[in-house]
């Protein structure tokens, strides 16, 4: 612990306030806080990478299983590598019966799902049958778990909250088909799955968002890794995060008609109001991912014969395009995964959950990653208040 | 959103990692992320105040209620203030009975009571008269509501866990002893409760530590304050924060007794491993909170007639004081703390809930102050793997 106070220039093209103790670089836009080798974003040109692959290229020709274990790993799996993953997966599909009761007390009440895998996270912890061993090796099989668990307490949550009897998982179906299955109690068509599997492989990675950040935080003490998952639904669960996409898909729904978009946003930008779905720290630029998503999001209103959503999407974002775009706030993946979800039937306060099934992989592996660059994080805030403040008796007061 | 790249100097006595993107100052040591008038740490001199009142004066005059008020309120309450607070306090001591089965389901198969809180704090947000009411108001009955409900899901915790029957709260005890009255089922004496109650105001706040920034993290997204104090809980965890009371006390029951205490201390040193209870990423110097509640510690092993602990715990401390000190590390109040608790006969695995018992004051606090000076916490990671790899086809790898 050196006490020489050194200067440390950092470049950000953010907002910056002037305190009496330095500068607070705003919501730490451009502060660097970890290195990685999981994912980059280029934001000025809208480009995203998983492990150095484009994900133009894994959107096309990979599934949910295989970029779940590259983000783990570190590679793609080979077809043997990839059947015993899939395996372990499934063979974690059975929840203990007290974390069952956990998301079904909570679903009866129809506590807000995000609320519920909080919860059924940490009730997951509970179980681990070695909570002290920090090898890799033993939080890469907590991250498979909880990437298993975390579909089936949002079906449970689902069927539970519904008054429905839970669906047992099915150990040969995919991880996308099968949370499909649990929830709704029938196979999935292809085109639902793939839906699924696609937003999936979309989500499971993206740097560091606050969620990610929020789980690298709580692993720099040393906790769990259930906690430091916790900590991420945490704050994932927020509008400004991963909540963005049930706002929009209900902006759309209070829109209506295509007709009415127009006048909607110019109405409620006037209002100084945030169209959600819209503006990201890091995109300055179209975000890949909703490019890819949007063109699933046409095939399957196509396929659904239900073309209101998308067309109404479509009139938001010309509006976006010409009044945001030279603010360089463009649509984000929420613009229009909610769509999707909604085309599926699946009920809105799914919809971050699903976001949260797929971001668990990445915040394993930013917290595996960055137990090997460890230091607690422990910033300052500057104090503005007055000092020795004298006590006063109470009945002097 | 300006584009424009600023050059902002930031001063720090950590270490700086140099990446390919640019300074990573690791842990963020000293850098700001936001303002506060909640409380201020002088980290040379050791001194630490609340809202501008030195801790030691409080310690000495003051009760948990009225120092939970000074948090959340900003200044001390008068006679009336502080009853209708109390009053309020004691008015949330019951729990709806789902919050008590998901505590309880988790106690019976003898979860880590932390992550039971998280459970519990997140089963408790399901519960929200108004979740969409983001005002500072409801916030601030939230962080009382949350106050009230810790202590209680600790007690039903414990006493379902060792098959007790569950006490129901007094709502004429203050919030220190309805605790202990709940937890072992009979009024606390003086001695006792003070312990508690000194230990519950030496807590209650401290800048923004990693739990406190977590809390911060997740509520920029604007996430509900449950799931934001979940985040807190869950770092807090972590044996490099708040699990180093029940670490420390732990050391000293493997020490057995004094003259052991040199020897293990200078082994583990040797070994290059880390001293439960001492060093501090601010405190370069006797942690005022530990001066504080060693002298309680002391009084309080007179009064239950077992100086063994204490005298362990000096013996370590000159160790300390002799090898560490010129380090810059000494004794922080984990070193302390965890011996009033076990003197109290309480389970080492509270000794972090009761610390959490106390800071989820200051959590909300933060969480509160940081909406008025909001911005999404969104740093960056340096990317430095490959860019562009080629997907090959599975059966080609
Ligand atoms: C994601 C988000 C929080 C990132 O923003 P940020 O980097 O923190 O930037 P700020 O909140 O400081 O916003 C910068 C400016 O753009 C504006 N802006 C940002 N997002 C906007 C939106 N969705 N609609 C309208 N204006 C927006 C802000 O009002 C602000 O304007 P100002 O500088 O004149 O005050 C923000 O774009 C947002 O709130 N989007 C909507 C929620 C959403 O879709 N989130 C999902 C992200 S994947
Ligand atoms: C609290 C703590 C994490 C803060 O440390 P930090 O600011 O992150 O500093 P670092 O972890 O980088 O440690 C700095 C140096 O001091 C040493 N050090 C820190 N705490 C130490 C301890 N408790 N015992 C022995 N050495 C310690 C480190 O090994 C390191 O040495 P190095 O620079 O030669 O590698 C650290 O002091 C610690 O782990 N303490 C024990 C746990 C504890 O009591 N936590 C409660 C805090 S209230």
């Amino acid at each position: 612990m050196s006490e020489e106070v050194k200067e440390v220039k950092i470049e950000t093209s953010g907002k910056v306030i002037q305190s009496p103790c330095g500068p607070i670089i705003h919501g730490l836009e451009d502060v660097l806080v970890k290195t990685t080798t999981i994912s980059d974003i280029d934001g000025k040109n809208g480009i995203l990478w998983y492990r150095g692959y484009r994900i133009d290229e894994l959107a096309k020709y990979s599934t949910f299983e295989e970029v779940a274990y590259l983000i783990l790993y570190g590679k793609l799996p080979n077809r043997k590598e990839l059947e015993d993953f899939k395996a372990l997966l499934a063979s974690y599909r059975d929840l203990p019966s007290e974390v069952y009761s956990v998301v079904t007390t909570l679903g009866k009440v129809k506590a807000h799902p995000m609320l519920v895998l909080e919860a059924g996270v940490a009730a997951l912890g509970a179980f681990d049958e070695n909570p002290n061993d920090y090898s890799k090796e033993a939080n890469l099989r907590r991250a498979i778990k909880l990437t298993s668990a975390l579909p089936i307490m949002m079906a449970a949550h689902y069927r539970a909250s519904r008054g429905l009897d839970l669906v047992k998982p099915r150990k040969d179906l995919s991880h996308a088909a099968n949370f499909l299955y649990m929830m709704f109690g029938k196979e999935p068509d292809e085109t639902s799955t793939k839906a699924i599997d696609l937003y999936l492989v979309l989500h499971i990675d993206h740097e560091v968002p606050a969620s990610t950040f929020a789980t690298l935080v709580a692993i720099s003490t040393w906790t769990d890794l259930y906690s430091a998952i916790a900590a991420g639904i945490a704050t994932l669960k927020g509008p400004l995060h991963g909540g963005a996409n049930e706002a929009a898909m209900k902006q759309y729904l209070e829109i209506g008609k295509p007709e009415s978009a127009r006048p909607y946003v110019e109405k409620l930008l006037a209002e100084g109001k945030r169209l959600m779905g819209v503006g990201h720290r890091v995109y300055k630029a179209y975000d890949p991912r909703a490019r890819i998503y949007k063109e699933l999001v046409k095939q399957l209103s196509e396929a659904k014969g239900d073309m209101t959503w998308y067309r109404i999407a479509e009139e938001v974002e010309k509006v976006v395009l010409e009044k945001l775009a030279p603010k360089k706030l463009y649509p984000n993946i929420d613009f229009w995964s909610g769509i999707a979800m909604y085309l599926l039937g699946i009920p809105y306060e799914y919809y971050t959950p699903i976001f949260a099934m797929s971001r668990v992989v990445g915040w394993s592996a930013h917290a595996i990653e960055y137990l090997d660059q460890h230091r607690l994080f422990r910033p300052r805030a500057c104090y503005t208040g007055p000092h020795d403040v004298p006590y006063i008796p109470i009945d002097k007061r």
